[in-house]
C-alpha cells in the first residue's frame, strides 16, 4: 500500500484556500493560538530555549516535561463544529509565521486494511514510518526542522476505540496498540510532527490514547451572535435586513423540541441552500421567507454519548 | 462485478410510463418540486447563477454554500408511502424540463457484496466509478452537462447503517466509508449526480451520512382524503356512491385497535384487490361490502423504529 | 444442485389423494375458496376482464392494482392448525375447476444452502428461475397459461426472517433480499405462479417480506366442534356413542391447566393412536377408556410468540 | 463415515444380558408396555387390522391416522432415571414377543459431525439411510419385515435443539431440518423402524421434533419403596436388615437441604459403592454405618430446566 | 502430538518428593485414604473379592455397582487449599501399599487444540488411547495389573465445561463428548485407571460429566488450626512463640473486610516469604514483626462461582 | 520472530539515564525496596542463606516456601501513577547493588501475535525461552548468576486476561496457559528472572496469574505533598512562590466535579506545558497565572474498574 492509500492526501501549505478557511473559523481562538504555537516549537525548539534564557533562572525542568510529552492533540465534539476545518487549516498559519512549509498528512480510514491479520497493525507502522522520513529528509544541520508535519486522524475513535469496549476485536486491539507504539516513538525522538486526532466520541477514544494527549480540545455549536455571522456573510448582497438576521438567528437556536442549536453545516449546507432553493428561479432571497424556512427545519441531532456533554470552557486544554 | 450486477437496472428518462407514475403520486407537491428543482441545478448550474444576477447585488456567497453541499437527498418514512416511487419517476420531470436525458441508476443490494474482506468498498467505488464515468462523457463545451444522473439507493439503511451500532461488522463500516468518499467526492467535483437514498429506518442510517444529506424528505400514510381519492380512481366505473367512498376512508383510516391508518399499498395491493375478488365472478362490486371487507382488514404495522414518529409539516427540508 | 434438490417434491396435481386431504380440510372454507380464486386468475386472466365487462362501466383501475400485486399469500398459525395441509391440497380444487394441470414445487429448506457466501442468493434464484421456466413452457398462444404452478415455502419464517433481528446473518439478508427480488419479479411479469408461504412465526416473517402477501391467512386451533367432527370421524365403526364423543369433545379443549385446546394433529396422531394402542390387542375400542386417555394427555403448547395471539375472524385477509 | 462412525454401537437383540436389563427396570410398567407395543406393530402391521376385523365395524378411520404417524418416541427426564436403559433393552422383549431379530443402532453424537458446512446434515441424512437399508434387506413377499428396526438417539437435545433459540448455529439448525425429514420419510414410508430419542432437556428439543413426537413418556426419581428396593437388592448378603433398610430409603429422599432424593445412579454408582468401600478391608457391611454414609452424602442436582418440573401421572404418553 | 505434548508430564512413583508432598497434606485423611483405596482395588480387584468372601454369604450385587462405576474422581475447591498436591502425590501411597509402579499422567491443557475442527476430540481420544495402551502392557495373567495408572486433568472445568452454557463453543461440546466417551469406555472395560479431575468451579463442569464421578470432594480453605501449623512448621528455628502463633493465626483468619481466611498457598507463598524478606539482611525473623505483616496482607478472594458454598463435612464423598 | 519482535526493547542495566528516573520516583520506597530486594536475592541466593545461619537455629522450611514461590510481582493501579517507571528503572539499583549487569526485557504486546491458531502459546513459550537462554549463558560455576534477567509484561491484562469472563476467545485462554507454564517453570527452576507485570485492570487479571503473585502493589494517584513537590522541581528557576506552589497543589487535588486528583502524567505531561506554553513567547512563568490553568484543567479520570478502589495502605505486599 503506498502513501496515495495510507493517506487520502497529503497538502502542502501554505496554500492560499487553506489560509481563507483558517481566518473564517469563528470563535476558536484559544485553540487555533494553542495548535499554532505546539507545532511552532515542534518546528524549531530553539524558541523555547531561548524564551527561557530571556526569563528564567537556568533551565526549568518544565522544558524537559515540555519536550518529552508526545505531541498528540485531541479535537473532540459534535458534527459541524470545525474541527476538521480547523485541523486542516492552522497549519497555514504555522507555515506562514515559521517561514518553512508544513505538509498535512491526513491518515486514510483504509489504513484499517481489511482486518486480514496484522494488516492495521502493519498499516499504521507504515504510516508513521513515511511521515518520520518525510522529516528526516529536510531536517537541517542546526536541529531545526526545514519542514513541519501534521499527521492529521480524522474519525479517530475508527482507528483509536477503547480497548475497555469488551466486544472490540482482536485485530484492532493490535492496531490500537501500532498507534500508541507510533505516538510514543514520535515523542521519544522529539520529531516534529503534531499528531491531530478528530472524534464526535471522544468517549470512545482509548484511555491510553487519550492519557497521552497534550491536549484535548473540545468544539461546540455555534452560538447566537456566531450563527448570526454566519448567515450575514452568507446572505450578504440580498436585501436582507439586520434585525431578519437575528430573527434567523433566533430560529436556529435551542428550541422546546430540541435542546440545540444548528451547527455550523446546518447553516451553511441546509438552511442557506434551502432558503435559496426556495426564492429560485422567480424569487429574490427575502428574510420573511428565510425565518420561515429555518423554523421549519431542524438541527442534526447531536451524535449520542453517553448523556454527557462537556462544555468549551473548563476543557482539558 | 459489471455494471448489469452492481445495478438493479438503469432506465433511460423520460418514458411514457414513468411519467404517469410521477403524475399518479398525490400529496407530496413540496417534495416533487424540491427534487426536480435540485437536479435541474445540478444538470444546469448556469441557471443559478443567472437568477442571482437577475435578483441580488453581486454573487451570494450562498451559491457557493449551495454548489458545495453533497446532492444527496434522503426520503425517510414508513412502507408503502410513495417514497421509491418518487424516486423512480421524478427524473422524468427533470427530463422534461431540462430537456435531457435522465438515467436513473439503482444500486443493487448485491453491492454489498458476500462479505468478503473489501469486497463492499470495492463494490460501492465501482458503482461511483461508473456514474461518474456517465457524466464525464456528457458533459458538453460549456460546462453544461447533456445528461443527468441520478443514483438511487433504495433501503439504504442497508448500505449505509449507523456506525454507532455497536455490532457492526467491520466491513460494513469499511463499505460505509466508501460510500461516504462517494458522496463527498461527487459534491468535490460538482458533478449533475443527485444522490438518492431510500429508508424506512431514518434512525438507522450512519450520522455522517446523514449530516451529508442536503435534505431528508418524510413521508407519511395518505390522509383521509388522499385515501378517499386513491378509492375513488380504483373504483370509478362501479356503482360505489361518493358517500360509501367517505365510509371506505373512514374504515381505513386509524381505529380503536390500531394508531395507524392504511398505507397506500394497503389500499391499492390489498383492499382494492380483496373488494374485486370477493365480488369476481358472480357479482359487481357494491360499496357495503366494500365498507364490510375494508373494517375486517387490518392496515400494515408501521416499521418499528425506536418509538419515534417524525411528522411531514417540520421535516428536514 | 439441480431441481430435486431444490425441491422437496414437485406434485402433479390434481391427484385423487391430494383431492380427498382437500376436501377433508373442515372450518377453513373462506381461505380455501380464496386461495382457489385467487390462483384460478393467475392461469386465466381473461376471467377477470370478463367479469368487468358484465357488471361495469369501462374497465376498473382496481384491476390494474388487482393485477399489479405480488400473488403472495401467507398462511399464518400454530403448530398442527392444518397450514400445510392446505397449501399442499388447495391446488387439486384450482385444477379441477380449470381443467388445467396445476404443479406444486415445494421449496426445499436445503434451499437455504451450506452457509456459503452468496450460496442462498443463488440457490433461491435459481429456485424462481426453475418455476418461471416451467410457466413459460406451458404458455399458449392466447396468453392463458397451459399449467399453474404453486410454490410452497413451507416453514417460510426460516427463509424470510425479519431483517429486524439484530442478529441476523448477512448471508441470510442476502438471502432474503433474492427472495423478494424473485417475488417483485414474478409479479411485474404476472407469471401464473402463487406463491403460498406458511409459517408459526408470523412475526419473524421479514416486513418487507409480509409487505407484499397479498394476503395473510391465520389459522386457529380446531372448534369443540370440529374436535368432535374429527374424533367421530375416526372412530366411526366402533360402539362409541355420540355423548361419549362430546366428552372427548370437552376433554381435549380448553383446561385449567392449559389455555388452549387440542390442535388438528393433537387428534389424529398422538389421541386417537394412543386410543387404539390401549384396546390393542385383546379389546375393542371403548368409550369411556378413550375419555380417560383424552384426559390424561395434554395439547401441545402453542409456538411461543411475543405473548400475542391473533385471532381468525378479523385477519388481513 | 462408515457405520462404525455414525453409530456408537449397533446392537442384535435379544441378548441375555439386554433382557436382564429390561427386567430388572422397576417402575416403568406402562413406558415398557407401550414401547414394546409400538415397535411389535411396526415390525407387524397386520396384527392391528387382525385386531380390528376381530372387534370393529369395517375399518377405522383411526388406523389410518395411526399408521401415518411418525414413529417417534421421546423419553425426557432427569439424569439417572433409566431413559436410557429401557430405550436400549426394551427391544429384546419385542425380539422375544415377535420372534425376529431387532436390531438397535445407537446413534453417535459425533454424527453432529465437526461444524463443516453441510456436514451434519449429511451424516444425519446417511445415518436414515443406512437404517432404511437395513430395513428393506430384510422385509420379505408379505409386507411381514424380518426385523425389527430401534434407532436410538441419546441425549437428543444436543441433535434436535429448538430453533427457537435465538443462538442457534445455522449449521445446527439445517441438521435439525435433516433429522425432521428422516423422521417424516420413515413416517411415509411406513418402515419397521421405532425412533427413540432420549433427552434431560425436553423444552429443548425443537417443536417441530416434539410435535412429530407420538408419545412423550416422562421419567422420575425413584420413589421411596423402589429406592428400597434397589438397595435390598444390591446389598442382598449382608446383614444389614429390613428396619434399616427403610432408614436408608428415607435417608435417600428429600431432605430439608435438597428438595429431591436420590436417582437411580445416586444410589448404584454413588451410594452403594461408598458404603462397600468403607466396610472394605477390614470390616463386614454395616446398617448403621451404610446409614451414616447416606445422610451425608447430597443427591445429584436435577437437570436445570426453566424451573418446570412434569410429573409422570399426566404426561403426554 | 505425540505424549511430550499431551501431557505435561508423566510421573513414575513412587519418589521420595511425592511421599514427602503426600505426607505434608494435613486436614485432608478423608481423601486421602479414599482415593488411595479406590485405585488400589482398581490395580487388584481381587482384594474386593477377598474381602466380601470373607464378610458376607454369596457375591453382592453391590460388588457389581462397584466395578462397573466410572473411576472418576472430582476434587473440588477454592484456589490454593491443596487440590492438585493431593492429586499429584496420593499415587505414591497406592504405590507403596499395591507395591507396583504408579505412573501420573497429566493432561495438558494443550489438549485442548488450536481450535481447529475435531482436534480437541482427536487430543482428548489420543490420549485416554495412550493410558489404555499403558495399562495394556502392564497385565499379567492373572488379571492383576502389574501398574497403576492416574490420569490427572487439572483444570477440569476447562476441558469439561457444562454444556448448559449457552456460547459454549461447538468445538468444545464435541471435545466434552470425547471425554465422557473416554470415562465410559475406561469403566466399561474396567481398566486400573483412575482419573482425577481437579477444578475450582465445581458448577461449571458438565453435568454428564459429574453424573459419572464415583465422588466429589470438595476442598476448603485450613481452618485457624491448620494454619497455625503451618506456619508453625514453617518458621521452626526462629524465636516466634507460640503466642505469636497463635495471633499469626487469627491474623490470618477471617476479618471485617473479607468473608474468608488466607490459603495454604497464601500463607505459603505470601505470607512466609514476605515476613523472611522483611527481615533480610539485617534482623532475625520476629513474631510482633510477622503478625503485624500478616495483618497489612489479605488472603486471595474465592473464585467466584454462583454465590454458592459447600461445605467439606456433607459432601458427595 | 526474532527477539527485536517478542520484545520492544531489551535495556542493559545500569544506564545513568534509568538510575536517575529510579532516584526520581517519590512516594514509593516500599515498592523499590521490595523489588530491589527479591531481585537481588534472585541473582544471588547464597545471600538469604547466608542470613538464615546468622540469625537462626538451623535451616528455616520459610526458606524453601520463599524459593519454591514464582518470582512474579505485579504493579495494579491508575494510569500515570508511575508503576512502568518503576518497573523499567528499579534494575538500576539491582545493578549497582549486586554489581552485576541486569537486563530488563519488555515483552511486546505484539507477542499476542495475529490471532493465528496457537501463535500466542508459541511466542510466549519463545520468549519464555529467550530469558532463560539469556541466564544460562551467564550463570557460573557457583550457582550465582553472573545477570539478572527483569522479564517486563506492560499492559498485563491484555496478556493475562481473566478466563473467567464469558466471551474470552479460545486463544487467549491457551495464550494465558502458556504464561502461567511459564511463570512456574521460572519457579521451578529457580531462575534469577524477576517477572513483573502492570496493569491497570487489577481485576482482568486471570487468578490463576495472580495467585501465583509473590507480591501485588498497589499504586495510587500522588497525595497532595507529592503533587506539591512535583510542581516545585518542575518549576525550580521561575518565580513562583511556595504559597503559589501551595494553592497549585490545592488546584490539582480532588474537586466537587471530580473525586480524584491529578495523576503523575497530568502534572509533567499535561499541566507544565499547558503552564509554559502559555507564557511562551512573551512572559516568564507567573504562579497566578499558573494556578488560574489548573483550575481549568481537570485530570485524567481513573481506568473504569467495577467501582472499586484498593488503598496502598493494606495492600497484597
Amino acid at each position: 500500500m503506498n502513501s496515495a492509500e495510507l493517506f487520502e492526501d497529503v497538502v502542502h501549505l501554505p496554500d492560499p484556500k487553506g489560509q481563507a478557511d483558517y481566518e473564517r473559523l469563528v470563535g476558536l481562538d484559544e485553540y487555533k493560538e494553542r495548535l499554532v504555537k505546539e507545532t511552532l516549537l515542534l518546528v524549531d525548539p530553539e524558541l523555547l530555549r531561548n524564551w527561557n534564557k530571556e526569563h528564567h533562572r537556568g533551565e526549568l525542568v518544565a522544558l524537559d516535561h515540555f519536550a518529552a510529552r508526545p505531541s498528540l492533540f485531541v479535537l473532540a465534539g459534535d458534527v459541524g463544529t470545525g474541527k476538521t476545518a480547523l485541523a486542516r487549516s492552522f497549519g497555514n498559519e504555522v507555515a506562514k509565521r515559521a517561514r518553512v512549509q508544513v505538509h498535512l498528512y491526513a491518515l486514510s480510514l483504509s489504513a484499517r486494511g481489511s482486518g486480514a491479520v496484522g494488516e492495521m497493525t502493519r498499516l499504521i507502522s507504515s504510516a508513521f514510518q513515511q511521515v518520520r522520513d518525510a522529516v528526516s529528509k529536510s531536517r537541517g544541520m542546526d536541529g531545526r526542522s526545514g519542514r513541519g508535519i501534521i499527521l492529521l486522524i480524522d474519525e479517530a475513535d475508527a482507528l483509536a476505540q477503547s480497548r475497555e469496549a469488551a466486544q472490540m476485536h482482536h485485530e484492532d486491539r493490535a492496531g490500537v496498540n501500532a498507534l500508541i507504539r507510533g505516538v510514543d516513538d514520535t515523542a521519544a525522538e522529539r520529531l516534529p510532527i503534531a499528531i491531530i486526532m478528530c472524534t464526535n466520541r471522544l468517549d470512545a477514544l482509548d484511555p491510553a490514547v487519550r492519557r497521552r494527549a497534550a491536549a484535548v480540545f473540545e468544539f461546540r455549536r455555534p452560538t447566537r451572535a456566531q450563527r448570526i455571522h454566519v448567515l450575514r456573510e452568507s446572505l450578504r448582497g440580498s436585501d436582507i435586513t439586520e434585525p431578519e438576521l437575528e430573527s434567523l438567528g433566533e430560529a436556529t437556536g435551542e428550541m422546546p423540541g430540541h435542546q440545540y442549536g444548528f451547527t455550523y453545516s446546518d447553516l451553511t449546507q441546509r438552511l442557506v441552500p434551502s432558503i435559496v432553493l426556495d426564492a429560485f428561479p422567480d424569487r429574490p432571497l427575502a428574510g420573511a421567507r428565510a425565518i420561515e424556512i429555518a423554523r421549519r427545519m431542524r438541527p442534526t441531532p447531536p451524535f449520542r454519548e453517553n448523556g454527557h456533554v462537556r462544555s468549551l470552557g473548563g476543557s482539558n486544554v
